[in-house]
């Protein structure tokens, strides 16, 4: 079905000649072709223009030629469409300028039809479907329920969503009925994404670090676990949690095909935590794409023999930093697939 | 020597009746009484003057009854008395006009005379161990080397530390030299503290846990090590790495005589990666100081049975919040000092 299958026959353990590769947030800010067009357009009409959307997700594989896809888009457009709403602030960010922290405001979140609020997405999805011409496969993703409370509850970015953490803790009924909408909502919006054409779902849990395990379990890895059962027959399922290794040895229990690690574990050590039957993705620093590209090879196949090149998908252990120089990245990708086992 | 002398028995290892507690940041913005020097003196002038840092530093041991105080300081002095200018700004905190990121930059930081530059502190410990009158010990403490180097390359706070990241990998030379300068500073100005008065030293590598394992020996741990090797002689050393987990097992074989550990560790996974000789300090998420004092004693109950009431402090993850309710703090305290084994 693709010319490059590594992906998906990684997702599936298969035995693969190299591992696959592909970097978060590989579709943006570091390459000179998107910053033309952010120069042009602000950033919900990249998302909602699905010319652009789809131009934007094919400009890393033109320029480097990863492995896979995955389609520009952001994760706050889910809360977007439970109608919360939500800007993008030059120098701040993600902007929710009516954040949710009592049941009044509670009140107004829906759970939409995502065929109609979100029917911009589906356009992009096709829209790069047929730019990538069956070359290799398209990921689609989401934020983890608690992420995505993270933001409306605390209005914006923050070290340690203090406020987000205080509306958990103090309004627990609350919290649990804004996570099961946001989880209700994200499962109708990636098999919509499915049925668009996205070869495999990312759950990115980018806060979820932030939380103690028992409260991991609570807040967040519930909901994930949920989104996973409802996808899981349809597409496999990545569930990426920054900080998250103390939720390793859970998270392998479910039905994800893959679990994304953050630089801050030994690979070996997540082998051993997540046993030896479920994929892994990551895990390079992002701040280590700084380094000569002479180093970042050296680095790139030291961390496939950590991880060993089978159940593994080579990327950063989190998004793509706007100040990589080209070559870095290009250096990055180029070692995969010189790597020779 | 101490009419309680807990806290100083759990650092060797001793049996105890119930386990010590202090909270982090225990000192300071939590408590009216400190809001009300706040309203009146600036942060620098509070530092400086030895009857306001005292008074600050006893003001939550005479509310709550601690096991333990711990000065009321900055870990910012540290490049203050290096010739770099430290502001704090309302609303952004700390704040270094003009950051460490060149070879000139790091011509004009010295390794300066402690004795002369931070006198103030070693005033402030006398007297604040006037006003605690041998009834607890006095703990002193010091930025880790790597996270005072984060503050003197960022200028500022930040999420990820980028900048500080990016002259480490890309000017490791001039990084080594600079976190030297700050180890050699660090080891001058403790034994200074203990001449002064202090009983126990932490480290607090607040940004310890944003390195990979591999860049946390090269760029943190090795210099936590020779701070710990300097001092451990004179009195008990605390290393306390936030989101390092990762490096308990290597921090559990230097000579410090306890760790501490942030919330997102499970209690019985850091005893087994630490082993069963060294002290653990921690670990309760600040953020769960708002649930009410019930849960929270429940907590703290669960807590101290994970751990173990032996070889163990009871603390906070991380600092305690500006908006802990007063009766929250007291619940967390009298939690312990009610503990039936």
């Amino acid at each position: 079905m693709f010319k490059n299958d590594l992906y998906l026959r990684a997702l599936k353990g298969e035995i693969v000649e190299r591992p696959p590769v592909w970097m978060m947030r590989q579709a943006g800010r570091y390459l000179p072709e998107f910053i033309k067009i952010r120069e042009k357009y602000d950033f919900f009409t990249r998302c909602r223009t699905p010319e652009l959307a789809s131009e934007i997700t094919v400009q890393p594989i033109r320029r480097y030629g990863m492995d896979a896809a995955i389609l520009f888009s952001d994760i706050l457009v889910i809360p977007q469409a439970m109608n919360i709403e939500v800007e993008m602030k030059p120098g701040v960010g993600p902007w929710l300028p009516n954040p949710i922290r009592t049941q009044k405001d509670l009140d107004r979140v829906i759970v939409p039809d995502v065929t109609v609020e979100l029917d911009y997405v589906m356009k992009a999805i096709k829209a790069s479907k047929d730019l990538l011409n069956n070359e290799i496969p398209l990921i689609g993703f989401a934020g983890s329920p608690w992420t995505i409370l993270c933001y409306c509850v605390q209005g914006q970015g923050s070290k340690n969503f203090d406020k987000a953490k205080e509306f958990c803790f103090t309004q627990p009924i609350l919290a649990h009925t804004l996570l099961q909408r946001i989880t209700s909502t994200t499962i109708a919006y990636l098999k919509e994404k499915v049925k668009a054409g996205v070869d495999a779902v990312q759950i990115f849990d980018s806060w979820g670090g932030m939380l103690s395990p028992t409260d991991y379990q609570e807040f967040s890895w519930q909901y994930i676990n949920q989104i996973i059962e409802a996808l899981k027959d349809e597409v496999p399922v990545i569930a990426f949690g920054k900080g998250c290794w103390f939720a390793l040895e859970e998270m392998a229990k479910s039905k994800a095909a893959a679990l994304g690690v953050d630089w801050t574990i030994n690979p070996k050590i997540a082998r051993k935590l997540a046993g030896s039957k479920i994929t892994l993705q990551g895990n390079m620093d992002p701040s280590r794409l700084l380094s000569s590209p002479s180093h970042i090879k050296k680095m790139v196949t030291e961390m496939i023999r950590s991880f060993g090149k089978d159940r593994y998908i080579v990327n950063l252990g989190h998004g793509i930093l706007p100040n990589i120089p080209l070559e870095n990245a290009k250096a990055f990708i180029d070692a995969v697939k010189e790597f020779e086992a």
